[in-house]
């Protein structure tokens, strides 16, 4: 080793050129915003070609519509027909999780579609109100007006909530913001969407048993003790067994699904429609209605009336409603481009977060102009959609089309369903939100992250889904917090035979080097941790004197920092290198750095850091600085 | 290197020992809270050791009491004097500042000494009234009460404030929560204070110029618009001429001071004590009061009252008090820890940051029984005690005796003082706050400092105080969440003669490698990033293949993700980097992973990332990755 010792040692830890200014703005201004270089193909392109490629971006129709072709559209009909039997009976049933008379849900499952459908960018989601959303905005609503007694204003907020909705959508899209969705974490989704199912299949209890009386609460404690106070009223048992006989029916239909999934996933898909038939026939023929069982009663005629009138754009009904659309806007944001990075990962193709917020913005701002209320893209209508073998954004076409049919013909149809089999369908569908593997492998693999993700939990089904969803959102950013604040150091040792230094916890065959101590610090070195590391690496310091002492070991003469960890400095952290070399100095342990990156010795050296522990002290790796160090010692290792 | 690269080839990834949950949590438990390791010393002692160590750690004056010496006094005495003769002028000008009565500066610098004599650890912070939290109280109070004309109630909502200050300050350090105070940057106080200072200062020009009717706003439009207002009125000129010649007398003395550090430093420290008793003889001899020059009048003789019962525990009162406290509090901690750390690194003790704040914490609670308001560590005079060659806490205790004396027998003196000369000696006082190298030094360094720094700067001078100090926390906070969402990435290349890879912008000597993709992700991989990382790394890949079609290049076959930097990972950052796995495949490129540290190799284990890739895709170096990947290319490069 010691041959190889002299030649490695010429190496120079490199300066990056200067960049000026501004060309140092302008990069951080474009990786934040532009990261996923936009503009790229416009380059050297004549203007005409600009334009067209311009269009294309805005309406992605354009793009897939030059090659679209007969065997496409066989997939996207069949595709667009399951998941049009899948959302009719759904969309009945989300629409009384929002407080909306039935046919709203039907409503937002016709225009919202077709605007995606010409602008959106993902092939396989399918758009409509979905069941989180639903009751999120429904819960929201709720604490401004009664759904029951002050129906005029609530739907009047709903569409102007909508409105709020699609603006702070497109706003994101539009000023490229898209990664703020980012902030909430994946193990926070996932206990969200699971409390919420929890919270949704709860509010079922009211259709499933007949209860009348019931709590507007969403809370686990508040509707368990409604359904018990309902006990002594007796529950509906006609109500009770066309519910439990037809949710039996759908888990089964499920369970076939989730079996065969590549054959019989449209055993689930058609499932809830046919239960509906069935009920709504059985409801008819036995007259149940008149032996207590609930029935939806009356589903408006005709498609979506205009709402243009009723949405404010000022005054206090105007701020509530921007304050309901902001929040009700993210959680849809993050539950679309949830599905649809998934989907764009499974085929493969590049997916514009921020494009993708445009479109859904301007389906809402569009949907709140024609009675539809917030919609966005359905964890399982859309997987049922890329299951059926959808091409494109036509299955979203042809589902919008038989929803039109619907609202235009058949709604009559619809007066003897039993509320109860709405309720079975639901429960069965929210089911599919409680993802226990993932929360499982959460549990095993981070322990931080479970904690988020069981605070959202218990933060839905406990309190409330604004409050679950602020607890996600604070433990996420906690958790990012608490990272930045207590970064992780360790000790390096000399893996035998090599010049290769690695941490001695990791690596226990790693050797200590006597009379150096090497710290590893993991992190960039900012206000928040630069104190920590400080004294954290005194610590080191302390301990290591306090060991030779009681061994009779050689003393520590040198502390070797590796930075290759260390992505970034600030002047809090400089000020701390400083007083870390000074305290050093008194101690008289001499200071090296190793591979500091490209950002982090640019600013140590306009601080003047590097000239005050020497321009010698400083080494391309922790070999070389062991052996520029202390020459005779790494001799011996 | 051929031969080298065979042996060093058989290097394994280490798999740290598995810890157990609980070990874990301790673990991480211990480093964010008890970071400083406290109760080392208490290890293996007999119990009566244990009692007298922990006696000691809360009375420090205990710990220096047992080898304090006649030297020892000596310098405490001198440095006490010299800062009692600088605190008592500035004492009274300060609590004009907070809109309390002179003689409540004088009482904050009586009691809180004492206290923090025998509980505080720092030897060389001189305690009492500060300009800026003295403006910041005012400020806040203001808000809520008027000093003028509902004077009783100003009054009790002070102490309430004072003693949740202190309530805040001790549990903070207590439940050793004090790393909250770190999330205020350097810069971001830097500009704060520089801010506050120019408030300050523009507030003065009310004793200066002799104005009548002020505003009670803080921001400098406000306060030009009533200085231009009041020039019809006419100014005071005798008042401003009695201004100008001592802040030119102080400034003169501030200038020698700074000049001659070592010999010199108590000429700025007696300066304003000598131009109080000039000025207070020469306006008692003209009788310039009766012209129009305003005076301090009178000064309540005695020491401090009892104010126990000015304090409210409950109720809206207290509510408005405890929010007030937790703003002034905070800013005064901070001022405090600042200063503690900046002297104990200079004299090389350690200072723990905990207890501290349980010390300054338990003094204002006290402070605010004996009608003290909220007191903190002075920048200007603790540099003076430290000049002085301050030895103990003990020239806090002459400090206060001297302040004691004043309070009893000298306050009559000041009657005939003109308030000009305070406006002077404020002036010259908070100058020193405007730290214009620091500034100059953080523009050098890191621009988004800056920026931090200069928000803090204009939201002080241009809104207020609180806004500014909001400014200051959000760009904090904004800083860290922006460096966490879009991390560094680099491309690797390889040293010539060496099997070191480094990035090819910092390095341009060394040399890309064939076929083979080398990324360094420079964060750790969390769902703040993990899609930004998976995206970009892509990018990459995309960039690379257009320039390899472009130049007739052959294909890359391998990506290397260099993963010494990524010091963590969440299931996000996993999930995001098996749809990176997913994605190369399809395009038939291998993916590598070279060095990962203990918690990430740990994560990709238990979520079975390592099973999906290959465990032999594993590599301890880069440079052996290369050689793993493709042992053809290596040997050329």
């Amino acid at each position: 080793m010691a041959n190889q010792s002299d030649s490695s040692c010429v190496h120079k830890v490199g300066f990056p050129p200067r960049r000026s200014l501004a060309t140092d703005f302008t990069r951080g201004l474009k990786e934040t915003f532009f990261a996923d270089d936009p503009l790229r193909p416009y380059k050297d392109q004549p203007r005409s070609k600009q334009l067209a490629l311009g269009l294309r971006f805005l309406f992605p129709a354009l793009e897939w519509g030059r090659d679209y072709n007969l065997s496409k559209l066989k997939g996207d009909i069949i595709a667009g027909l399951t998941i049009a039997s899948l959302c009719i009976p759904q969309d009945i049933g989300y629409a009384k999780l929002a407080n909306m008379d039935p046919q709203y849900g039907l409503y937002s499952s016709f225009v919202p579609p077709l605007v995606y459908a010409v602008m959106g960018s993902s092939r396989d989601i399918a758009i409509g109100p979905v069941a989180v959303v639903s009751l999120l905005l429904g819960a929201l609503l709720q604490n401004e007006f009664d759904p029951v007694t002050q129906k005029e204003e609530y739907r009047r907020l709903a569409f102007t909530a909508t409105f709020f909705a699609g603006v702070t959508q497109a706003a994101l899209g539009f000023l490229r913001l898209g990664f703020l969705i980012d902030f909430l974490s994946h193990a926070a989704i996932v206990g969200f969407m699971g409390g919420a199912a929890i919270t949704i299949a709860l509010q079922q209890l009211k259709g499933f048993l007949g209860i009348k009386k019931f709590t507007k609460n969403t809370d686990i404690v508040s509707v368990m003790r409604s359904v018990w106070g309902s006990v002594e009223h007796g529950w509906n048992w006609q109500t009770m067994l066309i519910g439990s006989a037809f949710l039996a029916f759908l888990l089964a239909a499920r369970y076939i699904g989730k079996k065969k999934k590549q054959q019989l996933f449209w055993v689930p898909a058609i499932a809830p429609l046919i239960s509906v038939i069935l009920a709504t026939l059985l409801v008819y023929i036995t007259r149940a209605d008149k032996h207590g069982v609930q029935i939806v009663k009356k589903i408006e005629k005709g498609i979506n009336p205009s709402s243009v009138d009723q949405i404010r754009f000022a005054g206090s009904f105007a701020a509530k409603g921007f304050r309901i659309g902001v929040v009700a806007g993210m959680v849809a944001l993050t539950e679309a481009v949830a599905i649809g990075r998934t989907f764009a990962a499974m085929k493969d193709y590049q997916l514009d977060g921020n494009k993708e917020m445009v479109a859904l913005g301007t389906m809402n701002m569009l949907g709140s102009m024609t009675s539809c209320y917030v919609t966005t893209g359905s964890f399982s209508r859309s997987a049922v959609n890329y299951m059926a073998g959808c091409q494109t954004t036509v299955s979203n076409v042809v589902m919008s089309l038989v929803v039109m049919l619907t609202l235009l013909v058949l709604t009559p149809l619809f007066e003897y369903t039993p509320n109860a089999i709405l309720s079975s369908i639901i429960i069965s569908a929210v089911l599919g939100l409680i993802d226990y593997e993932a929360a499982y492998l959460i549990w095993k693999v981070d322990r931080f992250d479970f904690m988020a993700c069981m605070g959202a939990f218990f933060g839905v089904v406990f309190t409330s889904v604004e409050i679950g969803l602020l607890v996600a959102v604070s433990i996420s950013l906690a958790k990012i917090l608490l990272q930045v604040t207590r970064p992780r150091t360790a000790l390096l040792g000399n893996l035998p035979g090599t010049m290769i230094y690695r941490n001695v916890e990791q690596y226990p065959e790693a050797i200590r080097v006597p009379g150096v101590l090497i710290v590893r610090v993991d992190s960039a070195i900012y206000f928040s941790n630069s104190n920590y590391v400080k004294e954290r690496i005194l610590r080191w310091l302390r301990d290591e004197e306090e060991q030779q002492n009681a061994n009779d070991l050689p003393r520590v003469d040198f502390l070797i920092i590796d930075m290759s960890p260390v992505t970034d400095v600030d002047t809090s952290g400089i000020h701390a290198l400083k007083e870390l070399h000074r305290g050093l100095q008194k101690r008289e342990v001499q200071l090296a750095i190793a591979n500091p990156g490209a950002v982090v010795v640019e600013k140590l050296r306009l601080a003047e850091f590097i000239e005050l522990i020497g321009q010698e002290k400083l080494f391309l790796t922790v070999g070389e600085a062991v052996i520029g160090c202390a020459p005779k010692v790494s001799e011996d290792v």
